[in-house]
């Protein structure tokens, strides 16, 4: 029996990054897999390809007409990291394609950095070997008056997606009083997890710790703006976590530098950030969008691909990588200033 | 009724750091205190109230003659944060006195600290943070090319007291396989956590995340000596938490330097660390001693302190703070080069 | 500016049931309900409405030809536990018509349930509450020869859906080696959880404590037949909680009359079960079909109802019902004999 | 060099229950063990071994004079698991001589089956088994009016010793709001565990699930007494699981049969209870002291055994076993009507 085909496009991934040698190997014996594996496709090279593929891995244009000469499509798998507007997703769904995203495997090294620097900021770690170095350390008590502990503090999570249902577990040893602002979920699906439904200002103004974990869209572009941001507590600390268009930047970089409040960012509105940009001198920690992209990660890309491809095949619904809904999909946007050419991505 | 007199001696702290306004009241209300709040007690100027007292909530010398004269006494309260060797502990035991000391108000900031260090050097965060105000850094997967997650790792603790079993919750969330090494506990006592019991070298060979936890007897000084710390993995973490002089320190940072692991530590062979020490500028994560004295572990001090006190007095068996042991009390030794002239103390 | 309509159909079951009076002012709130609320409706008297209809609650059959009528159709929920077979579910999903479900209101009682009948069968609660009424009861390590502890133990799942993940955080704390089994799952879905992924064989002849939550489809009917049974442990406790079907049910029967290990049902394969089938005279711990159907769960379904339908009104995604999945809606099978009449519904 | 001597009596424990082969070796091993596996041991039997002896395992009177013969003696392990008064505990304390009693291998068993029959009374297990058996039964909803879920529920812990501390970690995955009341432990100390310290009057008047897990004392014998009992509220379930002379033991058989709350019990005021007590007919979940001693608690008292005779030999302080403590050893109680003759202990 022929093995069905599946169309490759992962750029600006490379393939040897998202599968082992091994999972390369169980998708060769799943599929027959045509496309290339360093570079970007040309969509024409999957001409002749596009009557018989039944899935396709990778971020090829996908319009209405194309999805059209694809009448045994069954998946399309984006493993970049956010649903482009480049796919006809309406056609998808209206014909049960399934669309799926490789977000899940970044939920956990981002919710471990993100606890990471949550106890940075908490603690003093960064400035305190700074200044160790520098030669200007204080021991003990004397250099620790503003840390404080996790254990017993008023949490706040703004967004609750895949990030948050990751950093949860990590958080509840330390039985946080936990806030959660969402205003996609109920307040009885916040309840169920153990935490209290709050509103923004709400959580921007009690919370000690606060986690910025929510996705970008359309709607919510700059909604941490200087107002909400300056209802922050002077003791807290403010980790951004998922996409800096969430935040309205430069306010936020002033507040920090002002002392406002301690703050770490993983994202940036533009990457990679200019040499001669403030921010790199500024009083946050700084992470260039490092948080989610370990190779732990990538490789799971692989395996949850070949997972989700062989149930798909088997008649099964796909369970590890996260489906598109079509209420949402066409809300997400890619962050702004992405320099897909440089291979630098989530 | 009179109240029963408790003597106060407790410099290097300061009574204002470990009692709240509202704990001292609340010790006021439960015995008469004498005693100096700010500076070192001359032993004789209590000589007048040895036969009365009932308790001694500080770090004043009590050799076997003084005791004698201290017919009524009840508990011996160190708050300092080591047992020192100015006691005649085999005569309090031998009379049925407790002596109690604070270390468990340090284990929980210790455990946030550590876990901090340990997911700071995983990921890379403080480097990632100069390499970014130095303009040199790399974004996303380039730039993590050593990062690796908690979750699913092998985890290796040295030493399970206080601190550990502090930590062990915390470190649940991310499923590791848990290695424990402590000469002074059971197989059984560990397993009934969920973790291996494991030799040292096992453990250092194996966990790609250790804690270094225990304390410093005069029988373990040095025992991670550089055969030793040879053992562990070049990709592994290191994270000293406890005191310096159960590690083969200038090894320790050799090795670091070299790229033989990742280290971060807390404590010094010396403290403060000298100008010109070039620990400064090595590869390690320096903290200046930093991960227990919070505010809040100060505050806990007077909390337990008073809570305990009550309990004895109340003829009840004290709680909070931690016992000393007959068998271990004379085995551990105070931080070489400790400084108590600066108030620096764990 | 007019409410949207929706049509409300819950037959078998009944409005005050599943909706408390908040709750359902909150719909009411949020549309026009038309429908009965304690009895089936006739699916003609929803002919006039069928044009504005944007949702319906219940079971009312919607066959393509009805559905075609219903151009602002949004949402079919489903209050009453299971996809009946009367739905074109087809037709829903290519419109992006949600279909939903409410078994998640019945996961977190099943769950409960089926720990406290596991216990009672590791510990023989019931039996000794049973000899002690008869005067034949043994005090202490005498009655205790067959018990044994859940910590520690190998405890196997069947089925790893909604049920399972209610379930699995109330086994962590007793740190079991945790088997699981569940063909629509891959191996690295069930690793992500902590689990060992087992065959079926393996897991029935290797855990101590097996739980049996797999819904019934076409391809499982009797899949738990009296060889599979026959592998299990002795000494093994085996709790059936999720569809009689699933299980040769004379088989369960007569091993566990023979002790070949111990048993206990929530469901059986005709309910009522006859008032003179054997079954009630077997060594089986018997439960009525009563592990899910407690009145929070009753009054959770008008909740999560609301907030879906609020979602869905909004223009976003439902959360907290279950979604139909096109693979698998037309798979499930109702229970044998189940008899709606009675009202006597899971 | 000679092995250290160990006087063995653990009767009414038999050597078979409390040691397997392997752990007897282990103790072979480690000491000569002199004395009977099987039979209580006449002291005078140990008269010529007294000056030798560094431990006694086991039960043999131990007073001031007898103490006194043995100058090598440095543990009294007691296996029973009551601390009798029949030994010199003040001479022993004075002395340095650990104290150790068993205690801590009943703590999971009795925990994990206090949690069943809670679940059992919540959710009407043993009551629906009967029923069904008496072709009696309702199902569904029908059956369920009085059910309800642990998840969400107000526990109260009254007595958080050894039981509490096992069963705590169980409850977690519940997300109580969890009461604890203990005269004997600060505020701070039970919030240090996530638990409101609670009066006793508000326990039972508010907590939905209520665990009665307090020792019996020379104090607080029958202080849950009838106006106390009266508190419970009506939906509430009661589970007595460590000793019954804590309870007015009549009127606690008198509110159950009245429905005034569901009630479990483990421990009655006479064990074995007489044949013709009325309350083998009671509304309560009758378990005769079962809770504790199954065989794997009856293999952990050898192991513990073992493991802290290892450690005091090497010169470290035991950290399994339960040290007596000198304000408490001689305020518990045996229970009233134990019978040690049938061998029916906890």
């Amino acid at each position: 029996m022929t093995k069905p085909l599946v169309l490759f496009d992962p750029w600006p991934r490379q393939r040897r990054l998202i599968f082992t040698d091994a999972m390369w190997a169980r998708l060769g014996a799943l599929a027959r897999v045509v496309g290339p594996e360093d570079r970007k496709a040309d969509p024409a090279e999957f001409d002749a390809q596009l009557g018989e593929a039944v899935a396709l891995i990778g971020q090829t244009d996908l319009p209405a007409e194309r999805l059209a000469r694809m009448p045994r499509l069954r998946a399309v798998i984006n493993v970049e990291g956010n649903f482009l507007q480049n796919v006809d997703y309406a056609a998808c769904f209206a014909r049960g394609v399934h669309v799926l995203g490789v977000g899940p495997v970044f939920s956990l090294p981002v919710a471990e950095a993100a606890l990471g620097m949550a106890i940075d900021l908490a603690r003093g770690i960064t400035l305190a070997d700074k200044r160790m170095r520098e030669g200007g350390e204080e021991y003990g008590f004397k250099g620790n008056r503003d840390s404080f502990l996790l254990t017993g503090a008023t949490i706040g999570l703004i967004g609750f997606g895949n990030l948050g249902r990751a950093l949860l577990p990590m958080l509840r040893p330390f039985r946080p009083r936990l806030l959660i602002h969402d205003p996609w979920l109920p307040d009885g699906a916040l309840r169920a997890e153990g935490a209290e439904p709050a509103a923004l200002d709400t959580l921007l103004g009690e919370a000690r710790v606060i986690f910025v974990l929510a996705g970008v869209t359309a709607e919510n572009v700059g909604f941490l703006d200087r107002a909400k941001l300056s209802l922050i507590r002077r003791d807290a600390v403010f980790v951004l976590a998922s996409r800096a268009a969430v935040v309205e930047f430069p306010a936020l970089v002033e507040l920090a530098n002002a002392g406002a409040f301690r703050a770490a960012t993983d994202v940036f509105p533009v990457e990679p950030v200019a040499k001669d940009d403030a921010v790199r001198r500024s009083a946050l920690l700084l992470s260039p969008h490092r948080a989610g992209g370990i190779p732990e990660a990538m490789r799971l890309i692989g395996e949850m691909v070949v997972d989700d491809l062989e149930l798909v095949l088997r008649g099964l619904p796909p369970v590890r990588l996260q489906p598109a809904r079509p209420e949402t999909v066409a809300r997400f946007r890619s962050m702004p200033g992405r320099t897909y050419e440089k291979g630098v991505t989530l």
